[in-house]
């Protein structure tokens, strides 16, 4: 039930310094070293159950955090856009650029 | 020692998803329609003490959330670069503008 991926990953970036001490070393060694649930469990002398509902409850407070603030979804639309605006400046069309930037403006 | 500053509006204007429904009732009262404690007061039936001892807490709330995430920070730096892109793209000046892309990148 633990969400593995690329949006966990991306939430817990943008949000880890919400959390505290102990749901970011967790989240840490799940996430950026791919630690199974029972290696974390051996590592920090915790047990595997309590690693999981530490874990559960983060996924969640990231959930919550991205629901409301939006990094996520806000630094994916920024992304796409500087990518065409990059495109579109190096071929010289200036109108172009200038309604991305206007896109750009309102994503704030 | 409340501050109805620039800075303390603009971070409730990206924090506030975050605050409880009496917390955003009160900060709008006070930021957005500019009402004095006095006045929130007579309106919502507290009294001044417990509104300023919410408000108080409330900015407390939203410079915890900017120490964290620095939106307000982030915001300020997209803007300034996002104008000087302006400038720059309908000047012509493609180079320039591919150096402000990369500044606007790393942002995130």
């Amino acid at each position: 039930l633990l969400k593995k991926t690329t949006q966990m990953n991306a939430l817990f970036d943008f949000y880890q310094s919400l959390l505290t001490p102990k749901q970011r070393e967790y989240m840490k060694l799940y996430f950026w070293e791919d630690y199974s649930l029972g290696e974390i469990s051996d590592a920090v002398h915790v047990s595997r159950q309590a690693i999981y509902d530490n874990i559960k409850r983060t996924e969640k407070v990231l959930i919550y955090y991205e629901e409301r603030l939006q990094l996520y979804e806000d630094i994916l639309n920024r992304k796409q856009l500087l990518k065409k605006l990059e495109t579109v400046i190096s071929e010289g069309e200036t109108r172009k650029g200038m309604e991305l930037i206007r896109q750009l403006k309102e994503i704030d």
